[in-house]
């Protein structure tokens, strides 16, 4: 049986083995500094469907489609999958799921969503509820930008507390074997967050409203565990980007936790400094921390580099009717520990 | 260890007891065939809120408290909690969530999400994973209109296949122990729907969208789990309404599988005929079968009127974007079987 931890850590009695990944991302984030780290690189947003919608749910059926091959399994083996993205009705993670015999589960965590996705996955896994799971997110800058700011058309100006969407989704299965012989990646700890909202209004300011969920969920999970920020080789945060990545420092260090040697953030590591300097934050969108776990994050394990991290996806839960009605944005972040070896 | 039966189905070792419930609904769900068994009729569509989307989460909240008080339980004994909702971002889940001091977990199954939840909320249970599990689901007429139709004010005319959106929010409590000592209500069997896509084009025919898939999870489940529809006192479709119902009792008449004697269906059954003259083929909505659960069939249950039922909420996965790129209509369903006694 698995050990509940105070309220929101589970603690998993048989692990649940990361044996497959695919990542597929634009063609900015390919020059980015962790471009070499994925498995595909796309030069056409459009990946040659005729919307960018249509191109998001594209890079869905792909990343889904090569992470269950390079398991060496068929579709046939996949009990379940996992899946959410961040437009209206998930649709990319729908869409993209009806090209599949595979019962489909939708997950929405906005950024959040590829920790969930695993975190979820891992106790099919754990619960002998599923043998291999298939989870997945993505995001296009394109079709976010879209739905949530304003027309590319426009050429706004974007402000300096603003993100830029990742373009690209990553894929993981997940079995209750290891199934390669290798020595093993696996989920062996979920912690689930709350929903924090500490009053941030600003829709440019990703960083700060999703922050104070990270904070939160960061120190349940160490007090829950009993484990301390040099327990893991890093502590990788979604995409709360330089500001949010600040933020989330200081409101540790109040509590007395010290990440700072060892705290990463997808977001702060996509693109390189020349490409922040207009694009300001760094990266954000559910693809950001999806395809930086499964890209460079898998290597690094495998390679060794790593023997235990944890894995923090952040999410802003707002809508444009939300933000338009004068709400604040409320932030969400779950996190798991992925442990090579042994 | 629970079975993992062909593929989607899980027949549960330890079930999931449905300890506690809520249902709130609006007027016109109030004065139809099924009001006497909601546990709360709103007469004020804003619910003293200023926006109907803020009135969505009121209902979310409200729901939630209630369903958790009437177990005995406390806010702190509930493990985790997740809902889902048909807004953009499910903001009315996601920010009634911010409310309770409980992990959250985003679902979206757009009307299916109420079975969704029960599903996977049941999972948790059943694995070990935690004691007790909120679950909701809603939706409100005016907030879906204005998301997925047309200005409310414009007054339009609803076409012959169109449904009419529920308003009110559903919510269970799950639990590894039956608290109360009296005959238990329990999941014990679970089966997880594939997206099916017949290509439906035509957003005011959701029923004809979703009969497909709530035809092929009913079959797979019967097949999974060697059961005929006689097994059931009832099979409850979510809300395919009377059109919808129709072609779901055809398909599986087409694969010799009769389920007209004990088949219900929760959009049918919300209305009253005069209410449907003007609202066609019946309800639909998160809330429609959410609410409908908790009001009426989960009383049915606990009175002894039924042993077994086949719960089978069904959703359309369409959004108003990927409806307006010309884009078809795909359907899920997912299903729960609930015991009562023994």
């Amino acid at each position: 049986m698995s050990i509940i931890l105070f309220v929101q850590t589970i603690k998993l009695k048989n692990p649940a083995y990361i044996v497959g990944s695919f990542s597929i991302a634009g063609k900015r984030e390919g020059e980015g500094p962790l471009g070499k780290t994925f498995n595909k690189v796309e030069q056409d947003e459009y990946l040659g469907m005729k919307t960018h919608e249509q191109a998001e749910t594209e890079m869905f059926k792909i990343a889904m489609e090569e992470a269950i091959k390079s398991t060496g399994l068929r579709e046939s083996d996949i009990d379940v999958m996992l899946s959410g993205d961040l437009l209206n009705q998930i649709t990319s993670s729908s869409f993209a799921a009806r090209d599949f015999d595979v019962p489909f589960i939708g997950l929405y965590g906005a950024c959040s969503t590829m920790s969930l996705s695993l975190a979820v996955g891992s106790l099919f896994v754990a619960g002998g509820f599923a043998k291999n799971v298939l989870v997945a997110s993505g995001s296009h800058f394109a079709t976010a930008e879209r739905q949530y700011r304003m027309p590319l058309e426009l050429g706004s100006t974007r402000p300096p507390t603003a993100q830029w969407t990742a373009t690209g989704v990553g894929a993981s299965v997940l079995s209750d074997k290891n199934i390669d012989g290798l020595p093993p990646v696996k989920i062996t700890t979920v912690t689930f967050g709350q929903v924090v909202d500490w009053g941030v209004v600003d829709v440019n300011d990703m960083g700060s409203a999703m922050a104070p969920a990270a904070a939160d969920t960061i120190e349940r999970h160490l007090k829950n565990t009993k484990t301390r920020p040099e327990d893991y080789d890093a502590i990788y945060t979604g995409d709360l980007g330089i500001l949010g990545s600040k933020i989330l420092k200081k409101l540790l260090k109040d509590k007395k936790i010290n990440i700072s040697k060892n705290h990463k953030d997808c977001g702060e590591m996509l693109f390189n400094e020349k490409q922040n300097g207009t694009q300001w934050q760094g990266a954000s969108g559910c693809g950001c921390s999806a395809i930086t776990l499964n890209g460079y994050i898998l290597k690094k394990l495998r390679a060794g580099d790593y023997k235990k991290i944890l894995f923090v996806s952040t999410g802003a839960l707002l809508s444009p009717v939300s933000s338009f009605q004068g709400n604040t944005i409320p932030g969400i972040a779950h996190a798991v520990v992925i442990n090579f070896g042994g």
